[in-house]
C-alpha cells in the first residue's frame, strides 16, 4: 500500500475550540506557524462564528492576519453563514469550511438549525465562495453515531455528503464526532457514501475517544480514502464526555502511515516538538501515544 | 466480517509481572476469578519461573491452586524449562506456554540464552506435556521490532514460529513486545509467517505503546488471524519505556470486535467493572480508552 495521504491539521481550530481557558491569539499564531514548519499542507486557522457561541474563536481575524502564510499551505477557516464568510473573505481567506450533521437532533442542538436550515444558510456561502475562487470544504458530524440519536443510518450520511458535494464542496469530511465508531461501521458507511461521493472527495475525521481512531483510519484507507483530519497532540477533548480524548493525535497518524510506507510529507520529529511545546503551554501532557512513548523512551535512556 | 474471535487474557500474568509493588496472591486469585466471570475462555494464571528472575510470579502455585477453575476456561501458565513444567504439572496445569524470541539479542538479554538454547530448554517440555495431554502454547517476542536490533526480518519470525509449531505447539502467539509495529509491518510479517504456520494456529499479541494495537489487530484479522492476546485495563506497562503503555486493553479489543459484528463471548460491562476494580486496587487509572470514556460519560450525566 505505497501511497500518499493528505492530513488536515485541525488542532488550532477544532482542537483549541473546546478549551476552557482563553488562549491568546499570539499562541494560536505561533502554533499555526510551527505547524506549517512541519510539512503540514492544510492547517485549520480559525472560525468566523459568533463569539457569543464560541468565545474561543473571537479573535480569528487577528489570528488569520497574524500568521505567516506559506504559498504551499492552505489555511481553511470555518464559516457558519454569509456574515462569517464575508468576514473571512475580508481578511483574505482562500479556503472556507461549512458544517452540518448527519443527525437531525445533533444539528438542532449544535447549530440551532435543522439539517435543511444549515443548507439554507450555507448554500449562498458556497455560491459566493465559488464566485470569488475561494474553495469550500464541508464537514458532516455524527457519521457513525450521535449522542442523542444513537446509531446513524449510512443513507443519511450519504444524503448530506451528496448535497454538500453537489453544491460545490471539493471535499467532504466525515466526522465521528463522539468517537464511538469501529471499523465495521466505517466500512458499511463508506460503502454507502462512496456510491454518492467519490472516495477521492472524502476525508475521514475520527475521534479517539474509544481508542478506535487509527483502526478506523485503516478501514477508511482500505475503502480508498486518502485524506484524514487530525490534531497535533490530540488537542480537543470530547465535548460530550469531558475528560475523554477527542481528535486523533496527528503524531499517531503520521507514525502509522509513514511506517506503513505511506507518504504524509510531515516531519514527525518536528511535529513532536510542536506537540510538546503546545502541551506545555496549555499545562498538560500530550495526548499522543507516540509522543508519550518517545518521551518515556528518552527518559529511560 | 461476521466471525468469532478468541481472546487470551494475559493481565494476571504478563500484565502484573512488570508491577514494582508485590501483589498478594489473594488479589491475583480474585482477579482471575472475576475475569472468568466475564466470559473470557483463556486466562493466563501465572508463570513457574525462578523467583530470582521474576519475583512477582513467586506464588504462582498458591495462585493456581487457589482459583476456582471453570470447566469451560483454560488457565495456561508460563514455563521456561522442565523444572517449571514439573511444578506446573504438579499443581494440575492443563495448558502451559513456552517462550522465545525472533531477535537473537533480545533472547540473550531476556532469557540469557540464544534462540537455539531456548529450544533446547523447552523441546523436552513440549514432549513431556504432550505425553501428559497438557497443551502447549508458544510465544515469540519482538516479531515487529527489537529494542536492541531494530527491524526484525519476517523470515526470522517464520523460522521460529515454524519450529514451535513443528514441535507441537497448538498456537503461536506473535508478540510486538515494544509496540513499534504498524499495519504495514503486520501484513508483511503475516504474509510470510502464514506460509509456514496456518493462520488458524496463530495469535496476535500487540502492545499499544505507540497507539497502534487496534489497527494492528484489524490488519491481522484481514490476514485471517482470529486469536488475540490482551490485558484487562491494559495492565503491564512497556518494560523498555517505563511510563509508556504496554499490552492492549481487553476492553478496547472487545469494544472494537463486538461493535464490528464479531463475537468474543465477553461481557464488556462486566469486564469494565473488573477493570475499574483492579485499577483501583493497584492505585491507578484504567489504561483502557473505552473504560475511561464510559467513566467520563457517566460522570458527565
Amino acid at each position: 500500500m505505497t501511497d500518499t495521504v493528505r492530513l488536515v491539521e485541525v488542532g488550532a481550530r477544532d482542537g483549541l475550540q473546546n478549551e476552557k481557558q482563553t488562549i491568546d491569539p499570539s499562541i494560536k499564531i505561533d502554533l499555526i506557524n510551527r505547524l506549517s514548519g512541519c510539512g503540514l499542507s492544510i492547517i485549520e486557522a480559525g472560525a468566523f462564528v459568533s463569539p457569543k457561541w464560541v468565545p474561543q474563536m473571537a479573535a480569528s481575524d487577528t489570528v488569520f492576519t497574524g500568521i505567516e502564510r506559506r504559498a504551499s499551505v492552505s489555511y481553511p477557516v470555518l464559516v457558519p453563514n454569509m456574515r462569517g464568510f464575508e468576514a473571512a473573505a475580508a481578511v483574505g481567506a482562500e479556503e472556507v469550511a461549512v458544517f452540518t450533521a448527519a443527525s437531525e437532533t445533533f444539528s438542532q442542538k449544535n447549530t440551532n438549525a435543522s439539517i435543511d436550515e444549515t443548507f439554507d444558510r450555507f448554500a449562498p456561502v458556497i455560491r459566493a465562495a465559488m464566485d470569488q475562487r475561494i474553495t469550500v470544504r464541508g464537514y458532516v458530524s455524527c457519521v457513525l453515531g450521535c449522542p442523542f440519536e444513537g446509531d446513524i443510518d449510512a443513507d443519511a450520511v450519504a444524503r448530506v455528503a451528496g448535497r454538500l458535494f453537489d453544491l460545490g464542496c471539493y471535499e467532504i469530511s466525515l466526522g465521528d464526532t463522539i468517537g464511538v465508531g469501529t471499523f465495521g461501521g466505517v466500512r458499511t458507511m463508506l460503502d454507502r457514501v462512496t456510491r454518492t461521493v467519490p472516495a477521492a472527495n472524502l476525508a475521514g475525521h475520527f475521534h479517539d475517544t474509544y481508542g478506535q481512531a487509527l483502526a478506523n483510519i485503516l478501514a477508511a484507507l482500505d475503502s480508498g480514502v486518502r485524506v484524514f483530519d487530525s490534531s497535533v497532540s490530540g488537542l480537543g477533548g470530547c465535548p460530550y464526555a469531558p475528560g475523554a480524548s477527542g481528535n486523533v493525535a496527528t503524531e499517531d497518524v503520521v507514525y502509522m502511515l509513514e511506517n506503513a510506507g505511506m507518504a504524509t510529507g510531515v516531519d514527525l520529529g518536528a511535529l513532536m516538538t510542536v506537540s510538546r511545546w503546545i502541551s506545555e503551554t496549555l499545562g498538560r501532557e500530550p495526548q499522543s501515544r507516540v509522543t508519550r512513548a518517545c518521551a518515556a523512551h528518552e527518559a529511560h535512556r
